[in-house]
């Protein structure tokens, strides 16, 4: 009797937004999935939970940890973070990569990216997977590849001799019209998913997050599955 | 008239225990100090955030920072951090260097500099001291300059361009019992410090992280100012 060789395990980093969605779905064709969510403190927390749970249950992942993470808001620096900065509908981010926005928060990722690694070499997974995106991007210094280079270094020597970590950014060189191409292709739920970066019930279609996802799907020649207050749709 | 050049502003990681207090002591000689502390689930957590605020009340440190990190617990592994794995007694870090004890948290520092690299964006402090030790230490990974190296060149390519942080680790390369000399000759408050890994009230003197502080003491010949349980401190 053959003994098919069990998928390895991978952590993925799974936001609830696109991004994330569409790496999970990359993810679950080599892997077994792992699926953790970080909640920060940013203004659509609730929403992307449940977009988060949504997707975790399409793809029937039994591992799920939900973090909360209170150090981002704390320190604030960031209108996703900080009710005193507002979020920007100017749709800068689809205009310029000059300067950074601020819906930056101040090194976001490393926490989360600790976190995966933690729980990894808990749970003895060989990989995370993290949907960051350099192009199309808003400018996030920690979404480019050197990025991710520097942290496998980190964790080549931060973590147990024994331990083998594997930064996968399967989405990081595609467009975003790319992503929305990919997601659909391999049936990713992305009605689940939410890119909202101010509202929890429709999505305000204005903000950079919104518009840079409403330029995509229109790219890919797909119609966005989730509702956005009507008179932005367009 | 001349104006004094105010001291630029570091973050410091304070413990709460001895080597954190050192590297305090240090910091203040060239910063004005912003003090960061993280409760992570750790069993002695109330003591040491005790430790935390008279630390930071002996310095007069103004800007003060108390993150919850619950992730760690939640992800376990640890003897520090999940109560189903005992804290040893046996004295091993003492005598080897071989293999990761279960007192090591995966990849904790990595949340704990994160924390601090984020804040120090935000109250544009110039530099990060962290009281890591890797002489002397239990062989955890993230103790080591390499780590330390690794993590650099991850502020460099991770935060805003304009952003200049340095991590400092001026004990790193000591051992214990010069970490208490320092310590005595800079006048730091090390009756304040605490480093058992199980009790609160006094120190068990019998983990590994109370023998390595009583052999330091002992070998830097001066008597430790905190309390043990009377039968062990010898």
């Amino acid at each position: 009797m053959r003994r098919i060789k069990e998928k390895p395990k991978a952590v993925v980093l799974l936001s609830g937004g696109m991004d994330s969605c569409v790496t999970a779905a990359i993810a679950d064709t080599t892997h077994r999935l792992a699926l953790l969510h970080v909640s920060y403190g940013q203004r659509t927390e609730r929403r992307e939970r449940h977009a988060f749970e949504e997707i975790a249950d399409f793809y029937g992942a039994r591992e799920r940890l939900v973090v909360r993470l209170d150090s981002l808001a704390q320190v604030g620096g960031s209108a996703l973070t900080d009710a005193a900065i507002a979020v920007p509908e100017s749709g800068k981010a689809l205009e310029s990569h000059a300067g950074i926005p601020v819906t930056y928060v101040p090194f976001r990722n490393a926490h989360f990216l600790s976190a995966a690694v933690s729980w990894a070499e808990v749970i003895r997974a060989e990989a995370i997977f993290i949907g960051a995106v350099a192009e199309d991007s808003s400018g996030y210094p920690d979404c480019r590849p050197e990025y991710y280079r520097a942290f496998q270094e980190l964790i080549r020597v931060g973590t147990r001799p024994e331990t083998r970590i594997e930064i996968m950014t399967p989405v990081i060189g595609l467009k975003k019209s790319e992503i929305v191409s990919r997601g659909a292709a391999l049936g990713a739920p992305l009605r689940s998913t939410w890119s909202c970066y101010q509202f929890e019930d429709e999505a305000c279609g204005v903000c950079d997050s919104c518009r840079l996802r409403l330029r995509a799907f229109s790219e890919a020649g797909l119609r966005d599955p989730i509702a956005y207050r009507a008179a932005v749709a367009s």
